[in-house]
């Protein structure tokens, strides 16, 4: 680890802290090193308050000038809020910038860099690149796309089933993970399942931990099957959303409005087009989804090439069966070299189950 | 870690190393303590030399009296080639013993321990009683049941998959996977599969690294389909072995006989019970054996509770289709609840690969 990676890693680690409670801003961290004492830390708490550079070059003072700042994300530019980080940065004296990611927005991606190199800052950038973008991940997909990031979880056996051939499947994991799914709907805007999903499981789809937020539960359903008696449709807990074809039942449709629920017609005859449900999510504002089955809805999903990042949770136990379920069924790929790669993974002990974390690469 | 837990550690080093030059010895290490210094090391090198505990205890000369002693197995009490380590321990005036595992021979086991006691010695046992197990778990099985360890492995994809929907399968797993499970070849006596799998593949099922040692390969086929033209019949790369049904074809047996195989004529009318297989193979003295499947061979053993450990190799990638076979197919359990549980799970990163290891509990 270089002093760049230590002092970076000082930043992202209270830059995260702050998880849930900057949004709609992302998260950033920042440090002030000068002669190689930290002189100044400083993190981005809330949207309207100071950014992260600020805080830290208010804690450094007159110790910032021929210092070395560290930001997790490239300074702004814009006159905000808070005015343009890059300049208080040069008016402050800041001799060197190191950055761990530009601004995902490709309008100003660079400005904040070019302020501080026309000022004479030296600017180092990618320095624990991944780290950063990984932590804002979200809000960098949302922000450029206007479409929800898309996390595809599933709870498998290690045979990568997700119930036995009759279809039982309680329980897979182990109690911590489901605990940490919970965690996962609670950072999720949106929760998303095919209508089989509903229909075998009547499930509730909220946050069961402490002042857990619930994320709207969004089902596909071409037919609006859902029966009016489910709890999604009963309990509100939450909002429900469902997302039907032109080829629905209208007064069904009427029914399901009348009990609370949102009722999307897309627009294909028999079936609901994936994109279609993306792009309507993104004008919603609905910045993260996460998609928990079943099986042809996650194969839909990733052939469409949508999923942008998969979280599975892998239990040690074998159930067997030809026609037990997998998490992943549809037609699936034809050869073996066509398969979806993940890229950047990672496994994380979760009680006794696995925690597997990856991003798919699309590669046509 | 505790202090045991440390010079324990270090028995288990030193007996690792010596993994495949003791048979048909077990691995065995030792280390002597006195006055918080290590003063001797051992390990056993080869069946016929000394034990480790003699090593250590020439190693330490004087400096054992009033020692403790580390072994990761049972000191020996019988009169063998280097004589009753337990003795030689008490006659070096040792004052304790740490012991790993006892003896796995019931008919032994304890017997050292108490020849310890009975001298005034005082003794530990248990301290990485798990590690000292699973270093010698071939052997372990062997000596007591005169039957192979089984070792079922399968390198998967994310979603559980062995092939696509087409059957193709080159190559989900990585290179370095690929290497890791020719080890794996080289350190199994036997290598077994089903016709499907020879069918499919045409496979040598050789050890493709520098010095590897070739299993037997073992082919489980009731009717006796093996075409005389495949590489398993025709290569002399190493002994092949046949399980057959008394179904099968005569003149076909001939043949195969003929080009140098061995054919094993089982007691059922159209199958083969693979009790009957791991019998047989244990009075032919192969004390380990891995399954390399497929789906069905891999079901059929779980399900008659014979693998006794699981290697998974992991690939990070996705191919979906609900027809696309999975390593473990068969029927498979009804309730999630009997599915069948791993225990001592490990995960390796091989390569981009994750290496799973996990030995089945059986409940009835």
């Amino acid at each position: 680890m270089t002093n760049h990676e230590f002092y970076m890693d000082l930043a992202l680690t209270n830059a995260r802290a702050m998880k849930g409670q900057t949004d709609p801003n992302p998260l950033v961290g920042s440090v002030i090193v000068n002669d190689n004492r930290i002189v100044g830390v400083g993190t981005h708490l809330k949207a309207g308050e100071p950014h992260a550079e600020i805080h830290a070059l208010r804690m450094a003072g007159e110790l910032a000038r021929g210092g070395t700042i560290y930001v997790t994300l490239e300074p702004c530019s814009h006159h905000g809020r808070t005015g343009p980080c890059a300049e208080a940065i040069v008016q402050a004296g800041i001799k060197k910038a190191v950055i761990a990611t530009l601004d995902p927005n490709p309008v100003v991606s660079g400005s904040g860099v070019k302020i501080l190199k026309d000022a004479g800052v030296e600017v180092i950038t990618d320095v624990r690149e991944k780290e950063a973008r990984q932590m804002n991940e979200v809000f960098n997909k949302f922000i450029v796309e206007k479409k929800p990031f898309l996390t595809l979880k599933a709870g498998i056996t290690l045979d990568g089933k997700v119930a036995t051939h009759k279809l039982d499947s309680k329980w897979i994991t182990s109690e911590e993970a489901r605990v940490d799914v919970h965690h996962l709907r609670n950072e999720n805007m949106g929760i998303l399942v095919g209508i089989n999903t509903v229909l075998e499981d009547n499930p509730a789809l909220t946050t069961r931990i402490p002042n857990g937020r619930n994320p709207v539960r969004i089902v596909l359903d071409s037919t609006l099957k859902i029966p009016l008696d489910y709890q999604l449709v009963t309990d509100n807990e939450a909002e429900t959303w469902i997302f039907t074809s032109r080829a629905h039942d209208g007064t069904k449709k009427k029914e399901l409005e009348r009990a609370g629920v949102r009722v999307f017609v897309t627009n294909r005859e028999n079936t609901v087009d994936p994109h279609e449900v993306v792009e309507r999510l993104g004008e919603e504002g609905i910045s993260s989804v996460m998609i928990e089955g079943g099986g042809n809805i996650h194969a839909s999903f990733l052939e469409n090439q949508l999923i942008d990042k998969v979280v599975l949770y892998i239990a040690p136990k074998l159930v067997g069966g030809k026609d037990a379920p997998t998490f992943l069924e549809g037609t699936g790929v034809k050869l073996m070299k066509d398969a979806v790669e993940l890229n950047d993974a990672a496994f994380i002990p979760v009680g006794k189950d696995l925690k597997y974390i990856g991003y798919p690469t699309y590669t046509d």
